[in-house]
């Protein structure tokens, strides 16, 4: 007997039929003897419908206020998908977060979870009733309602299958699994069996939006065996594990890209010890999030610094970054928001020379210009104008050899 | 300083316009120095389209997870109020029914409130917040989410008043008090300035759908006063108290009557000592509501019984009753489901004789049969052929002169 936790976002229940067809598949593996504790998200377009009364009422709503509004989306739902279970013969209960006592800080609208109390999962799953419970939500000490951010219904179910050390959490969704990148932009796109938590990670946090990025790297921390699949078709999806044997033949296992950036360069900046702080410190203070940050050493005893920012966020960051400027003497302030990033991420490349020469190789052949270079253990990030993205991303995946399964290699 | 609790109901938070429009009501009471709490219905029409949901998962939704569902729109209402007194610059707080800990049995979708923690909001009140609370649910010892039935957030209004002691319970709503009789059968019917506890839970009970029974209850119980005025437009209402000396004056206060009623009556029953429980038993058991019952003692030792019941449940109750007429041998069933209930209220009737006959009188000369009579205290209550419920409205009003003031007497 194994214990699953299955997350179904919005859109797996975003309709009376659609969370039947999810009842039915619970169903299935409940009688199939395991236990299983399912998490669910609000009906697609119930939060932002939500939201938009809220702005109505308030121009800032109060962030307490909303997190008591807009937890009611996932509650309806968990009510709902536990009738359509009684309708099927499967004794099933729903809790809210709150109930299930999922304790979270008491940052509303981006709560962090503290602990979880398992007693009353644990007593439901021994009556062989399938739990049922309210992603997103949890509640902090005082008892007040907090949520824990767009898609914290993924952080949610890795944290229950974690507390409940779950043999897999499987995150259901609209595509059957990780791809090698976005097959929008490359049809050759290919589905990964496996990727590593860390690959996940870099993947995720570079615009593939499978996974919230926080549930993926709760699964590393508490060693949650993930898997991404398809509510909507069959298939066995995309494991996220640690690193295994298999994995380490693949050099690199996927292209991500992100079309939300833009850059900020201050330069002529006087090079004294503290000025990165000088610089960012007032861009943390308006949080404002930095992706990546690049700074050249100029010969002139004075630094250029290069850093990049949601492409939302560009002119607040600007005109900080212009009060920065003339408050450190420094020479000007320059952008770009027509500029996007370019990943390439493997575990494999931790043990492979030359992956960052062949990148960089196959752009130049390309007539690719590169403007930013940021890299990591096993990540290589450019940034290039947006014009290049697909003919980057397509280029990339090919000269890495991703549409050929690693059996094929 | 003075401690109120207003109730507004569906209407009243109906849309965004009308919750703004609570919130400015709110806010100029708040605004006098007063401490407010709010108790908030599900916006109109919200708490069906849950229903309407729920029945399209499970054809008989499970209570509790129906209360998980349903809670969520008065949790919607409240954080959308909280969040347009925030806009006008007016603290205030929202609660759950959990959260302010109304703790009641764990008979889901009508539960019994138990008791009630007042620290939270005591604590609130103290810092100058408006309280704004979710009406009609608690939560029971389990930590489960319960409902306490339609029309329940009167109630939790009223045990909030009573918990806190409030000076005064406002029930806003979509009428501007208590009247002598419905308007639309009697246009000349008047709104009364004062009402007992007593009269109102008759003219409550008999079909003036202003309050729910059980909050009058409550109130009358735990001796808070409690007011019924319009959301829409000023004035002050009815007040609800206890009797006093200048309502003594009052021989009646209203005219009440119920559509929704039907008869049946078994004749021929063995006049023995439990034969009413025999019969009422099974309709008990099957639980349906009875209404008047009268038993007539025939001449032969056997006796008539009368009751009626819902319209609703007449075809119901008819099977039922015809299966106890072969099991204790009594001579036959016959019902009527086309009868209305039309009685006077009054605390005044106790001390006048006469009343009744009057009463008789007014609907004999009308030439309208009476088919079943029974009294109380204060009410007498007549059942008649459904066609002639206008005129014995119209007739009664009259007869005991509704239309005027007490002033003009």
């Amino acid at each position: 007997m194994a214990l699953y936790v299955y997350k179904f976002g919005g859109t797996s229940v975003g309709s009376v039929e659609r969370i039947k067809s999810v009842a039915e598949k619970v169903k299935k593996a409940h009688d199939l003897g395991d236990q299983i504790v399912v998490v669910l998200s609000a009906m697609s377009g119930e939060t932002n419908r939500l939201i938009d009364l809220a702005k109505e009422m308030q121009s800032q709503p109060t962030a307490r206020e909303l997190d008591v509004l807009i937890s009611t989306g996932e509650q309806v739902t968990v009510a709902l998908l536990s009738m359509a279970l009684h309708q099927l013969g499967c004794d099933a209960t729903s809790y809210t977060g709150g109930q299930v006592r999922i304790l979270t800080d008491s940052v509303h609208t981006k709560a962090r979870i503290r602990e979880i109390d398992d007693a009353k999962m644990r007593a439901d799953l021994n009556d062989r009733k399938v739990v049922v419970v309210a992603g997103f939500q949890g509640v902090d000490e005082f008892g007040d309602i907090t949520t824990l951010g767009r898609g914290g219904s993924d952080t949610s179910a890795v944290a229950l299958a974690a507390a409940l050390k779950a043999d897999e959490c499987h995150i259901y969704t609209d595509v059957d699994g990780v791809y090698t990148t976005d097959p929008r932009v490359e049809p050759k796109a290919r589905r990964l069996d496996h990727i590593t938590f860390e690959e996940m990670l870099e993947m995720a946090s570079l615009g593939s939006k499978v996974l919230q990025i926080r549930s993926v790297e709760f699964a590393g921390k508490y060693n949650v065996a993930l898997r991404v699949l398809s509510s909507f078709q069959e298939g066995c999806g995309t494991l996220i594990t640690y690193e295994d044997s298999q994995m380490e033949s693949a050099l690199i296992s996927g292209i991500a890209f992100n079309r939300d950036e833009a850059k900020l360069t201050i330069t002529g900046v006087p090079d004294l010890p503290g000025v990165a702080h000088k610089i960012l410190g007032p861009i943390a203070d308006a949080n404002i999030e930095v992706d990546m940050i690049v700074q050249n050493i100029a010969d002139d005893a004075s630094t250029d610094f290069t850093f990049t920012v949601h492409r939302n966020e560009y002119l607040r960051a600007k005109t900080i970054l212009e009060q920065t400027c003339s408050e450190l003497g420094a020479r000007k302030v320059t952008g770009d928001d027509t500029i996007v990033k370019v990943s390439i991420v493997g575990v494999g490349m931790r043990s492979h020379a030359g992956i960052a020469s062949t990148m960089f190789k196959t752009l130049a052949d390309e007539g690719i210009n590169i403007r930013m270079i940021a890299t990591s253990e096993i990540k290589i990030s450019v940034v290039v104008d947006e014009k290049y993205l697909e003919l980057a991303v397509r280029a990339l995946h090919s000269a890495f050899e991703l549409d050929k399964t690693i059996e094929a290699l």
